[in-house]
């Protein structure tokens, strides 16, 4: 088995996501191999998309024979990184911070909510899940002290460069944000934006331009 | 001003999206133009991209004055089909639809909340923001009777694609999903999935790969 020597676009990452979901699914079944056809078509894409994907992380399936289930699902889990523990802090201690706390796959998939953060005052030290909730300005000692690697940005947008600057500053490595707004980081710190409004725009968009 | 003829690329909407945000601020704040330079800068692309994005509507800017902001704005907010009300309903009374209920720019949008449903019993019935809890078996005719646009889908990947059949065959034409699967619609329904497991594996893939 090879690890990639190059970069993977990250439309192929969120494939291998894809991949590795119903993979687990076949091998919890007790399914022993599995055809890039019998993927595609779970996954909702082709064969042949199933197949490049998968020859990245060198030669997989025998041709006629399929991929073997349990070993192409730790191999994934290895490459996506889920077979270790990352330690997470949610920043905001709204819906969604807490949607994402009670998310069941959420610490399955080796993500420990290690921290939860405010800074509305009625807010701090009130139970949360099975912490509290901590004081936003205690976030970059925590952060630093805690090796703290991703953290979930759930604030309002006018807040969020701020509280991220601080972050990395105090070692963050990666930042999962739903504040509506593009955040600036250091190229070493990876970041995804979850926009509820852009895509909902996305979807009027298509409505409207997609006629009757 | 010219209404574009060709299909644009998803990425590009996104981005029209987030422009969008910045020159709303822009024109609140009374500024009459702006640079593709400036809104590169706000929007984290380039200078370049920024023109090539809004050179799909025509020929706007003018070398050396910069975009109208006002102009620039109403139009992009006709392309993204926000000039005018969308019917939403909101499947699953859980954290998420009520974060996305709560979200200020959800309604400035002309995104209308018309219904929340849920099968729990204990939910149903229940108030909801300024609605009532519905039964999940009213939704299909409730997407017909009610002309609904949009459905955000928020609840487990079991039952997602029984309701989504049930609702395509209701009329309904766009999905916005939190439920972690893919989902199988016509070619006439629009669908756009958020999955946060896939957001955050995306991030682990980048903390493994990218090295310390």
């Amino acid at each position: 088995m090879t690890l990639p020597t190059k970069r993977i676009a990250e439309s192929t990452v969120r494939r291998l996501s894809m991949y590795l979901r119903y993979l687990e699914g076949l091998d919890a079944m007790g399914q022993r191999t599995a055809s890039s056809d019998e993927l595609a078509q779970l996954c909702g894409t082709t064969p042949a998309q199933v197949r490049k994907d998968l020859s990245f992380f060198g030669s997989f399936g025998k041709r006629g024979l399929g991929y073997p289930v349990h070993e192409l699902t730790e191999h994934l889990q290895e490459i996506l990184g889920l077979r270790q523990a990352w330690q997470v802090v949610i920043v905001g201690a709204g819906k969604i911070g807490s949607a994402l706390a009670e998310y069941r796959g959420f610490k399955q998939r080796g993500f420990q909510v290690v921290g939860v953060y405010d800074k509305n005052p009625d807010k701090i030290g009130r139970p949360w899940g099975d912490a509290v909730v901590r004081d936003m300005s205690t976030l970059p000692d925590d952060v630093t002290e805690h090796h703290v690697d991703i953290a979930v940005l759930a604030i309002p947008a006018d807040d969020a460069q701020d509280v991220v600057d601080q972050m990395v500053a105090a070692g963050i490595r990666a930042i999962l944000s739903f504040a509506p707004t593009s955040l600036h980081v250091p190229a070493h710190v990876a970041v995804k934006t979850v926009n509820m409004a852009m895509e909902l725009e996305g979807l009027s968009y298509a409505l409207t331009n997609r006629g009757a």
